[in-house]
């Protein structure tokens, strides 16, 4: 663990189970960066910065919308792009990425590490996203931590506690910890509340219901019920 | 060499004689990526736009300038740190790096290859580089390189023809190769003409010398004769 980081945080459970837990580990969190590209979910930038407030983080959004035209084509930004619905599929969840997202946000990140004198970037991919995001697999993230170390003459590093956690088990670790999970945001439609049937609201409520802990989210009055869900093998569409 | 590649180009003389060379070896060159972080020497984007629309090469600009404010004080983007003058030694040049500037641009081109289909990222870092700037280092581009080759499903591979090569060598292969030089844009001040006494200037006008080919470049009137340059070592300072 780094004496000090800055933090990639999405406002997400993962990246504040991650916070959470460097702040009680004693880790000094010089900043915690979300970044504007442009995402229709942008309540996930607003709970960051209310999380962040809480917890006493400094907090900065990196503006990266002039780049969004470069990036393609996808779900997250294009206004004529539908969010799939239904659970993490290869198929529908492809629809999701922005090219070389995790890359672009780490290395903005390590910019300012170097800036804040931070020794260490602090990124929460965890091992359920590695079969639809190439960019959280650890030989990805191994790979980028040679990169960084090596961008600089101060050295920085790559800190990633969860690549080999499971949702559930940062939940578990998120609950432990006492972190605002209630105040986290993850729906990609980013409407007043979670919509519970895109991917990654299944996998939020998925991941509760597997840790057996109470899922403390509101969703929207017509999302699928949990056992619908569970009955579906958690895949759901209209 | 790949058969396809975006390149990272500043419409200075390394990527010109870079983009040169790829399209006289038949590389499809799907694209020229020039990055405004809100540089002084914007004059560099223009002469990028210009040299792309005379070798027949579609020019983008990514704007970056709304993540400058984290990249701390550099002398080459913040309005009230001045250029240094004089010859690349470490202590003023430190001055110009933004940090990590190499992987901000090469996971943003990145984004752009996977995007446009192309095979590799072209990028020409040269070894002259290496003693200041951490991130043109073999080492660190070697490393990158593995990181962007797993970024995707999708393989992109980091092109880096030049970094075994000095100044000396690029100016040499760009006079063969009939490079446009002479549109190439170095100077970090960005005024009318080329200052010809700040880092970036000097190292060009030591390159056309010891290459013993003839600048083609327009320097100001207060620039310091080549024979002065010459006499102090190329150390100039006013």
């Amino acid at each position: 663990m780094p004496d000090s980081a800055v933090a990639v945080y999405s406002g997400g459970m993962d990246s504040t189970v991650m916070l959470r837990s460097m702040l009680e580990s004693g880790v000094t969190v010089k900043g915690a960066l979300s970044i504007d590209y442009g995402q229709k979910h942008r309540k996930e930038i607003e709970a960051a910065r209310e999380i962040c407030e809480e917890l006493g983080v400094k907090h900065q959004v990196a503006d990266l919308r002039g780049i969004a035209s470069l990036f393609g084509h996808s779900g997250l930004t294009d206004s004529e792009t539908k969010v799939p619905e239904g659970h993490y599929e290869e198929v529908s969840m492809k629809q999701t990425v922005v090219p070389n997202r995790n890359m672009i946000l780490i290395s903005v990140a390590t910019a300012w590490a170097i800036t804040e004198e931070a020794e260490a970037v602090a990124y929460a991919a965890h091992s359920g996203d590695h079969a639809i995001y190439p960019d959280c697999r650890e030989a990805f993230a191994s790979a980028l931590d040679q990169a960084i170390q090596l961008c600089d003459w101060s050295s920085v590093w790559l800190y990633r506690p969860f690549v080999n956690l499971s949702k559930r088990e940062i939940v578990v670790e998120g609950s432990r910890l006492g972190a605002p999970l209630s105040k986290t945001w993850s729906c990609y439609k980013g409407e007043a509340l979670h919509c519970g049937k895109c991917g990654t609201c299944i996998e939020r409520r998925e991941a509760f219901h597997l840790a057996e802990i109470e899922d403390p989210t509101s969703y929207a009055s017509d999302a699928p019920s949990l056992d619908s869900l569970i009955q579906c093998d958690w895949r759901y569409s209209e």
